[in-house]
């Protein structure tokens, strides 16, 4: 059960979520969220300090959201490759119907708030992928899929499968390249483990 | 021998290149250009539509002179291994040089014509990018370094690599990550060759 407070908090959080993604953070005042919340102004100002602190909360919110709908699809899978598959697939689906939702946000705020707060909360969620990535590979290996060897370089793999990850995820997203992602993240999880060496 | 023309236009671009650099495209007029070429403006008008045009002309021979550069470093290769590591280090090198040189230009004009012209000219570019890295893998096959049933596959591979190589590099300039380069692209040849699987 909720508390009281938390119960106002997550309706202002809820309304803010919402004009954010019409409107965009620009265009959006304190007074359109306290209306949209129900609430007065002073109880928006009684809770954060500004506009932006509700902003940083949604914005922290999202992430959160995102990386729990990625970690639920990853962890229901059986075996260390559909789980990388799996990780492909949900997080770059994920993030494009996030930035669908927000697209018009964006686009409006470009050089504004949204941005500078998504690549300050980028390192967190790096982080956040980074170990992810850990989990599976070091699963990989306890279960006899991947080789023992990497055991002792499984940081720096993963840092590199993000690395790669993003990178599909950009031309994806950005360049509506990649049309067939689960058939890109078939090969992608094909090669990672049989190499295209002889 | 360059014709007399070609001095002409060669003088303009070149000019306009390090106004560009050094002050970025808003605050470059075409008298500042002129003035640097030390030709008159009409001579810029007679060879120039407008600035936008000299400066679409600038990005393709940076882009031109940056591709050059990595195609020169892969040839020199005596296998795809080696040609595949070099590729990655030098590109993602000499694009680092290149956002330094620019980096004030970029900052400047952030929301402006550059980047919408290095968008734009992206998609040739990406197109060269996949046909050496196909040369690559073709080389390698034909070499039986990798595995002869990549062959029918190539462009998909040559497509992935260039998306998880763009990865890589995004890392690299824009975070500061991957601060060993060259391990890092010996890491992913290594797991690119051999997979990771049992």
């Amino acid at each position: 059960m909720l508390d009281k407070e938390e119960i106002v908090i997550h309706d202002i959080i809820n309304s803010a979520k919402s004009l954010m993604q019409q409107y965009g953070l620009k265009k959006t005042t304190m007074e359109d969220i306290a209306k949209a919340a129900g609430k007065g102004k002073s109880t928006l100002y009684y809770y954060f300090k500004d506009k932006d602190e509700i902003f940083d909360r949604v914005i922290n919110f999202e992430i959160d959201e995102f990386f729990n709908t990625v970690k639920t699809a990853v962890t229901k899978q059986s075996d260390a490759v559909s789980m990388l598959k799996a990780y492909m697939v949900i997080r770059i689906k994920t993030l494009k119907d996030k930035t669908n939702l927000y697209r018009f946000a964006i686009e409006n705020d470009f050089e504004g708030k949204v941005n500078k707060e998504f690549g300050k909360l980028r390192n967190r969620y790096d982080n956040e992928e980074k170990k992810l990535i850990s989990f599976i590979l070091a699963k990989g290996v306890e279960s006899n899929l991947f080789k023992s060897e990497i055991s002792h370089e499984i940081e720096s793999i993963s840092e590199l499968l993000v690395s790669c990850i993003r990178g599909i995820e950009m031309d994806f997203i950005a360049h509506q390249k990649n049309k067939h992602l689960v058939e890109k993240a078939d090969l992608f999880t094909e090669f990672l483990l049989k190499g295209i060496g002889r």
